[in-house]
Parts: structure tokens; sequence; C-alpha cells
């Protein structure tokens, strides 16, 4: 099975996800510049949840560019990411709205961790449809970003309950170690 | 006529269905734990539907794979299914909002039997395009799943008229199912 | 310059006009088959719209195909009807929300014709580009159904002064006419 | 890395920004053709930035046609475009609503040069990526459009303090100057 619409509908998906984000922020009743400032911690929850969504996607850009086939296995995995991304709108718009009160953190990290774990799951079904001696198994390899990530985010939803900036702090933490991308599928050249 | 852009039109429409529902989550107005509490029905609708679209999408992959060529009669055949899909997320959000009342629950099931119709028309035209005798008409076969679910669609909406939830519990084992992709095409090979 | 971002944006751009349409949907603040009733004129508008987005986008696909290259008049042409087609959610959801005023339907009338007028504009700006004496130009040939659309919806939107109903019924006789997609362009086969 | 995922993300992106923007079109409550006044402003703002949107559209399509390979540094500088070009429907609902006020013409104005400052960065991100001497950097020259176009709009944004109106006329002057689309790159072909 080819990926070429696994990744035509991921693109897409995660295409409108990044843009009905923008929904969120609700044009000011007034025309003055105090009017912009409610949309602050909006625009500063979207901004993150646009960086966070965008490297999603340039790892699964990745990844997927590193694999030679697919099964049905594959692409329900790769549901189940796009799901718990689907759900980064909603939490985005209640942390912005709300001025960063601490559920909405705390939710916002829980469909990051989802998120997170969706994607590791889906790396280690294209490494069992490849098999553990493949190029994609070896490009992979530990994995660190991801575990680093998937500890990162519990952490920052338990210091939500301290307060909810420093939670946010560890979302934007894990963005940073994310900027860079995963220049390990970069040498992978796929057969397929 | 080559069957690209037919895939990538089907793809974008059913990323944006899939990816709108999540419209239907109402930021909520507190930021208490007890303020989800009203979104758990909207989740569950929300996660059916997710998957119901998420199978068809699988299911579409599949056959228009291991198709060659279409016709006009297939664009229309596809454009009926998705104008059925594209009122998957209406149906979702009342019965999601009035926490699985009789009537959203029968519109739902209503839309999902629509949807089922037509992607067997759709199956059929194809059938009709490539011939009965060919590599497409058998890998289809008895077409044993699409003939179950077509039957308990209605189940559902009758047993919605002893309990609602009763009714979605059919449409759930539809989803489990079909939860399974149709491993009947992975054999073919399209020569086009 | 290839055409295939040219068909994956229109592609794009048409599945979100077709799908949004259906944010139109209000859910009914009851859970009772009444409240279902004030939605009828909304689904008959939506589904004359689906159709008719759908029309475009069936004609599109067969245009383009047979089209061998594309240049920067033809990008502009091309973004032309996307516009018109992107207010058709809009004219759809007045005609809907209103019961087929006469004024909406004064208003989707224009919109439709200013999409057909803007796909007669694509359509010359690529037979100006392939040459009169190209295979794609002699394709195109006298345009008739193209011609007796343009003459329809200004018929229809006269009509609509008479009886809103019988300009939405000129506009149903457009889409009767276009249902049969265009079969001249199946028998090009472009060599670029 | 192939750049042909760039290419079906961004359109992705560009596509439902460009058509969200209608969603910003409120159906009037009166089907009167007076209720159809207020709304003149949205539209005229509404079709200023669609044709900007179609602007990126169309240089970015001719900009990444004529690169032979993207890497990570170009996709972040690509999705820093997005997220400005994903603020658009935003500054353009706030204008449109508000019948051209001082403070949103403004804004717009903003997200308009961050947009041209983000497709700098790309295009200069790029010239990076091919070497100073390559064919893409000789096509891209002194970029004399881009720079007018950076100047322009702050510009534009000094004079809506003297009135809205002629801040406004700066952004159509760019508008302008970017119809005809970019012919340095149609010469080039990508050897990728």
């Amino acid at each position: 099975m080819t990926k070429n619409r696994l990744e035509a509908f991921s693109d897409g998906v995660i295409a409108v996800v990044i843009t009905i984000m923008v929904l969120e922020f609700k044009v000011p009743q007034e025309t003055t510049w105090e009017a912009l400032l409610p949309l602050i911690p909006t625009m500063i929850s979207y901004a993150l949840s646009f960086i966070m969504v965008g490297i999603y996607w340039n790892n699964h850009h990745h990844m997927i560019h590193s694999v030679t086939s697919v099964n049905g296995r594959v692409l329900w995995a790769n549901l189940h990411l796009l799901f718990w991304l689907s759900l980064v709108p909603f939490a985005t718009a209640w942390v912005g709205e709300h001025q960063f009160a601490q559920v909405p953190v705390v939710v916002q990290g829980v469909v990051f961790e989802m998120a997170g774990i969706a994607y590791y799951l889906l790396s280690h079904t294209l490494v069992h449809h490849h098999g553990r001696d493949s190029e994609f198994a070896q490009a992979l390899g530990g994995d660190f970003k991801g575990v680093v990530s998937t500890l990162l985010y519990p952490t920052g939803i338990a210091l939500s309950f301290v307060h909810p900036w420093l939670g946010f702090s560890a979302y934007v933490v894990v963005a940073l170690i994310w900027f860079i991308p995963d220049r390990r599928f970069e040498k992978v050249h796929p057969k397929g």
C-alpha cells in the first residue's frame, strides 16, 4: 500500500487544525488598542499551539518520508494521532479565553501528552511494519526527544497545579527541544 | 480519466469534515473540572463520528487505490458520498449537545445509513465501470461488511425508539466491524 | 509551468467551500422532529449549492486535465473563479435561513452567474494560452452548456422578482443541464 | 528532502485561510437590499485580503517550483510565513466589521508587513540553501517588488494615522504591484 494518500490526508487535517485555531480570535467590539489587550493570552496560546502542530507536521513529514510502505495498522495509528491533534484548537481557545487558568492549562497539557503518545505509537507501528533491523528502525533509534517530551508534558501538568504559568513554560520547553527538526531521518532514502 | 484528483478532492473534503466537527466543542465559560462534564456526551459523539469518518476514508483509500480509472458517473457517486459525510458534523453536534436525546440519535443513524448506501452505490458504480469480471469486481466480492452495516444502521435507528443508548450502541458495533480495514483490496495491484 | 499545484490549490479551496457550508446548519435547541422543519429550506438551499460547487469541481477537473500547461494569467483567472465560489456559502445560508426570500435568492443567482462568467473567462484564458487551433480549443468548441447557463442565471434572477421559487427553479435547471459532466474533454489526452 | 509535501501542506493552509475569511460575512437578519449595505466594507476588506493571499500563493507557487530541494530551516521559514497569513482573516474581519476604523487598518497593515518579511526570510533561506551562485539565487535577483512592498506597508501604516482610507489605499497599491506574477522564476527549470 502506498503512502501518498496517507500524507495527503494528514496534510489536509493538520492544515485545517492549524488554521481553524484562528477562528478563536474573536473580533473585538471596540476599535481601540486597549481592545487588543484581552487577546494577548489568546495570541500566546495560539502561537505555542501553532508551533506545536507545526512540529508534529515537520516530524510527521520526516518520518513518513523515510517509510517505504504502510499497512492498515499504520492508517489507524495515524488517525489516532490526528484525533488528538484535532483537540488542540479546543484546548488552545480555552487557555486563551481564560487567561491561563489552571484547569485549561492542565487540559492543554493532557492533549499535548496524548498527541505525543499517539506519535510514539505511530512510530513504533511503523518500526513493527518495517522490521527491527530496517533502515527505518535504525534511523528512529532511541527516540531521545520523543521520550523526553512524553516526560516533560506530565511534569508541566504537575507544575500547573503549583502555578499555570510554570506548567505552560514546560510546554514551551518541549517546543524548543523539538524546534530542531528530526535530522535522524534526513539520511534515510526510501527505496519505495 | 485519472483518479488522482478524485483522491485529492475526497481527501480534502473528508479532512475538513473530520476537523470542523471539533468546532462543536464550545469553550466552557468556567474554568473548573465540572465545566468539562457537559462536554462528555459531545466527546463520545465526536469520538464515534471521528472513527466513522476515519473508516470511510480508510475504505475509500483502499477501494480507489485498487481502481484503474474513473468516469463521470464515478465522480458523481463520489460526490454523493461526500454529501452525506458532510452532514455528519451536524448530526454529531446535535447528539452531543442534547445528551443523546432520541431524535438526534435517530438522525445520526439516518446520516450514517445514507453514507453507507452512498458508499455501496460508489462501489457498484466502480464495478460497472470496470466490468463484472475485472480484478476490482472480484476483490469487492460479496461485500459482507457493507451489507451487514447497511442492515445494522436501521436496527440502530429502530432501537433508538426503545432507548437512544441502544441505538447508539448499534452504531458503535458497526464501527467495530469496520475497524479492521478492507483487506480485500490489499491484494489488487492496479495496472493504471 | 506545471498545473499540479493549480489543481491542488483549487481542490483545497473547493473542498473547504463545499464543507463549511454545513456550518450554516445551526443545531436546533429542541430535540423534536418539529425542530428540524425550519432546517428544510436550509437543506434544499444547501443541496443545490453542494451540487453546483460539485459541478464546478467536476468541470474544472475535466478542463484542467486536458490542459498541457498554465501561465500567470491562468492562475489569476482561476483565483477569480475561486473568489466567486467562496461567496456561495454566504448566499446559501442567507437563502436557507430566510425561507427563500426574494433578495437572498437574487443574490444567490448573482453569485452563481459571476462564478459562471469567471469559469467562462478561465476557459478562454486557457484557449488563448494554448492557441485557437490547439486540441484544447477544439475540445472546448462552442461551449453550448456554458452559454446556456450564463443566460439561464439572469433569467432566474429576473424570475425571482415574480416569485423567488421561480428563480430558484431556474438555478435547478442549470444544475440539471450540467449534471452530465463535460464529455468534450474526455477524448483529449494532454501531451504534457 | 523533497518539496512535495511542503507544497501540499502550504496549499492546504492557504486554501483554508482564503476560504474561512468568508465566515466573517454574517448572514443579515433582514432580507432587504439595505441589509447588504453594512456588508460593503467587509466585502472590500475581504476582496483585498483574498487578492493578497492569492498573491502569496502565486508567488509561493513560482518560488517553490524553481527550488530543487528543501531542508529543515526552509520548513520553519515556511511555517513562519503561514503563521502570519493565518492572522489575515482576523485582521480582515476587524477592518470590515468596523468600517475601516484606524486601529484595525493599522493592524491589517502590520499583519501584511509581517507576512511580507516572512516571505523575504523564506526566499533568503532558500538562497542560503541553494548557494548564492545557484540558478535559484540568480532568478530571485534584487527582488525589487519584495523590497518595494516591505517599504509600502509601513508607509500605509503611517498614512492610516492621517486617515485609514489613505493607509488602505497603500495596501491596494502593493496588491497592484504584485498582481503581475513573478516572471523571474518562469525561466528556471529545476533539475530535482
